[in-house]
């Protein structure tokens, strides 16, 4: 019965297999052939199966984060532009995956000439062991990592940016900016017999607190800082106006969102189905919550209320903590990163708003100085520390720092270029009465809440009585 | 330690397996019964287990898409009639999944009688190898295709259907027509040996883009037509008056889950655990990347500014095109076919509008246009057509026409005659008071959303000023 | 060349393992080590992966099911709390972690003292079988679970409750009234040679319709009666006055997301991959669909419309009623489940009101009351009662019925003597000039939705005109 199971769904599930890819069965069916090489051949390719599928499930939780991050922007801004951030939400994701396809993954993850990756463009075969099922696997899971890169800018840019600046941008971040600099930490991930420079060095990013999100965050500094505060936001005499979002039941849905999506960022980033994947999940799960706490803690000591959108964002901020050492931390590890990546992202926040640097939903501040803090804390929370081997605390900390001043300079650097560039031609910025208007009218003809009575707030209030 | 860990996870697993499952595991223990042959039976059973797994969770993301349905129909629909919307999409699966336990699962996959199946009703059991678990996990998997067949009609006829009416419509199509078009393209799924006529010819439709996207969009279309526009869609002297959804975040929200749940729909239709899952779900990403990109192109070109709504649905229409030839086309194929359905759809858009049907969301168009060139592109983008084999591009796209034709005869007529018999006895139409009021407030005595004020538009612009 | 890959993906994923992990695959690459003992640990190992990855996949579910949770609690209720809402729900999963993590987890799987578990606390490593990763993933599993139990409450107690006494409730919830009940039917789960009380008894419920939802439910109930009903929920004169939520939509949209979280719930409940895992998920699918009918069909039959509402509950029903019996039911068992829990929420919510026990979501009676259903229903529905076995249907029914009992009393007393005692000392309940407000305003200084214009019943209807 047993027997006549297990060889019956092969049966059944071999009509749908074009390519005969279940040949360990076959080849086993000949039972003259079952010498151990070939049973241990067998067994091989049921682990790489299930490599792949835990891959490209964990790539699909990745993929889902977009949605979260569309709802978390949204619901933190204004009423009259919540179509436009779904359209800018939607195309990064698109073009990102056209222009990666076409050029990115091959400059992150191609042959090293030093600087970046010339080959496998367009997933072209390269009859490498890297070929043909591994390259589809792993080309689908890192797309969904440069979206989650691109994405991060778009919060930071909210309710004033040309949606055809943001295109371009789109494009070059996903194309040039992202993949290069993910080639210096990550590009020995396909062809593992290179060594990039700062993989060589022993930098630690697991999965992306820094290669994703402070290039995230660092971009979308640039961003907000080249294209300037939203009209009403700061006050002429110098005060600072908060501009509520919209919706915080929909920004809550999209932080629940990310979180499940973090399962797969850095539980995928194992690419391989086996038991470390929990304790990095655990470890995710446990940094999250810590950075609830962290933040929700601190804005109540400050503001004498526990702050719903803060809290929101220290979530947040421990999962981008944790994405660079939840492979290699304790549990007590991981709530301490979170911990005080919330209470960090809370003063970012203050910071940033202190210097009149306007991010509508805080991108800056949870990806780009939380994603620091994740890669410096993977050598300070390192589970080695304490054990007494050769780990290196100091050296670890310069490694770190080397990868963390290099983000920054690489990504500031170039991304103020290209916001600069954009403004002087195809434009930033939409004008003072297409900002006033709200971008859904402006820029798709579009009202995202006809059905509702708009506040008189929703359209005006952030520069009445100015 | 190695060994340990692996015998004490199976020792902790084994108290819950009533039925001990992990056989392999325990005939394995006894250290005689270790011959090549008993170790091929264990590697296969493990096979089968992330078969079964893999099928399952592809299911549960197949069932995540009716709440992207939902999502998408209430988003681009009226306020008023949201409550509504949300209880056909509820009933429309719990409904669904009784009548094919009953009665569509043995029409579809049963022992085939030519024209349908007459076997496997209610799960029964068979004593074949298709029992058991495999018939459990195979059917979990087609009842929410079956699911999402029907809920795609509900788009079309949303704001001015009976529920009642929409209730045994429902039925119908999940236990009757669905199955009996989905036997002769799929018959031959569980019942491998069999060949339903369709599926004997050769037709390539790997997850759907006819057997599920154009039968619930040509149900769509008849419906659509016995029932009428929604007051007030087209003027008097003939002009489009463009209804606007009440909440374009939702609507968005709705298209990612439904973005999400797509890969475990093309995926999932291996219903094995094996490499070829990465090229559909990288082949599936594309075509939806792609055909927001065609679609939003396309509006931009002919609105002047890039259309929010036709953008999600080009997103859809890209997915339905790469349904039917996910697992045989390449990377770029899938680019183009989706690029063409983005296109295609806005033009269908407007040209159902222009012949006065009303489709609230776009469905016709997405659904059965789109799902009719998907089909004609698994022929037109074939991965053999440049490979030089005895792959004939003619033959195949006659298969194919044949398979688009009979879904549209097939499903049309059925439909159209379920219709007009739901209208002519338990009623398919509210009336015109209960219209303008709402579906909500006449049909379930509900206000969806009480603490926001309506607009003016909300109950009856529509009709305003004709 | 299949051997190539399949080696190939092994030599790209090892760089990431930093213990070894593929100890199978590197121990078999010496030739001469593939002995059949070694071929069997091999496949052991990629079981034991398989486990580990299945069973964090279900723990992502579950864990989502904590946003199913936040929609559907703030789509029952009213605008002006709902970021309060959102703020309980990330906070009683995040404080519970934290606790779990300390103390619960210990207290309900760890070595018992009769009453209660007494190590595993912090995760401390024990140098048993049950020790790192399989500790690591059972402990995920258990947490989700956990922060389930602590959700259900909120719901009941919505509108009206203190947030620093919500989360005073919520440590003690998830450290101690969840996890002792816990150790008595579950407590071998982790230690499996041990004998808690209950477990000992036979108790069957497989993923918790008693454990984790009639607990929930139970506090729920205690904590609803300790607080009181919302201002204006019940008239001077004893009429019910409904309150009806703020967003059908949004509710709708978390009713999909537990229906989807619940597949995990219950087939993440074999922390096995394996087989059995088709039939848990499809009985679990049928028992909530026909839980949809069967609360949609009384409600039109007592109301003369199908409530949305009472459907919703309905589906959330026939998922609690199925958690105990999903192992060991049949289809048909599962309908019968599902339709009967669809009608007793029915009955339970008008029950609850008619003795103004206010419970604005309904939380009572679909956890509670349905909880105990499922529990009961294992008995009756077994798949052995006409399977002529030595299955006795009396004795189980009494042992479910001291199982409910049992949780009843634990979970009723402790949770009514912590809810008076939090109201005696840090306040359970605001002020009525602040639940008049909303406790958006009051707890938080937040409005959830600045751009719309609030219906004039939104602050103060429910009071109006008594």
């Amino acid at each position: 019965m047993k027997n006549d199971f297990a060889g019956s769904v092969c049966r059944y599930g071999r009509w749908l297999l074009p390519l005969g890819l279940l040949t360990a069965t076959v080849a086993a069916q000949e039972a003259d052939a079952l010498t151990p090489e070939k049973l241990k051949e067998a067994i091989d390719t049921v682990q790489t199966h299930a490599n792949i599928l835990w891959t490209i499930v964990a790539a699909a939780l990745v993929f889902w984060m977009q949605a979260g991050f569309a709802m978390v922007e949204a619901g933190f801004t204004r009423a009259k532009s919540a179509g436009n951030i779904m359209m800018k939400n939607m195309m990064d994701a698109s073009l990102g995956a056209m222009i990666y396809w076409l050029l990115g993954f091959g400059l992150m993850f191609g042959a090293t000439s030093g600087f970046l990756g010339t080959s496998h463009f367009m997933l072209a075969p390269d009859n490498s062991a890297a070929d043909g099922q591994w390259q589809y696997t792993f080309w689908m899971f890192q797309v969904v990592f440069a979206a989650t890169a691109a994405t991060i800018v778009s919060g930071a840019m909210a309710e004033r940016t040309k949606f055809v600046g943001y295109l371009a941008y789109s494009v070059v971040i996903s194309g040039l900016i992202y993949p290069i600099f993910g080639h210096w930490a990550w590009g020995n991930l396909l062809l593992t017999e290179q060594s990039p420079w700062l993989a060589d060095a022993g930098f630690i990013d697991f999965a992306g607190s820094t290669v994703v999100h402070s290039v995230g965050g660092w971009a979308a500094l640039a961003g907000a800082i080249v294209i300037g505060p939203r009209i009403g936001k700061y006050t002429k005499d110098g005060r600072l106006r908060p501009i509520p979002g919209h919706n915080l039941t929909i920004a809550a849905l999209g932080v629940f969102i990310l979180f499940l999506g973090w399962f797969g960022f850095n539980g995928g980033s194992t690419t391989t189905a086996d038991g470390s994947v929990s304790r990095i999940i655990m470890n995710t799960f446990l940094a999250g919550c810590a950075g609830a706490i962290g933040a929700m803690v601190v804005s109540w000591f400050r503001f004498g209320k526990p702050d719903i959108g803060m809290t929101m964002n220290g979530i947040l901020a421990g999962l981008v903590g944790i994405t660079a050492p939840c492979a290699t931390t304790t549990p007590l590890g991981s709530i301490l990163i979170g911990l005080i990546a919330g209470v960090l992202v809370f003063l970012s926040v203050l910071f940033f708003d202190k210097i009149k640097v306007d991010d509508p939903v805080g991108a800056i501040s949870v990806h780009g100085v939380c994603g620091a803090w994740g890669t410096l804390a993977a050598a300070l929370f390192h589970e080695e520390l304490f054990a007494g081997g050769d780990y290196n605390l100091g050296s670890q900390l310069v490694t770190q720092l080397i990868g963390i001043v290099a983000a920054f300079a690489w990504t500031f650097i170039t991304a103020f270029i290209l916001f600069k560039v954009i403004a002087m031609t195809i434009g930033l910025r939409v004008t003072e009465q297409e900002e006033l208007e709200g971008l859904d009218l402006s820029e798709h003809g579009a009202n995202s809440y006809p059905d509702f009575v708009s506040a008189p707030s929703m359209g005006g209030m952030s520069i009445k009585g100015e």
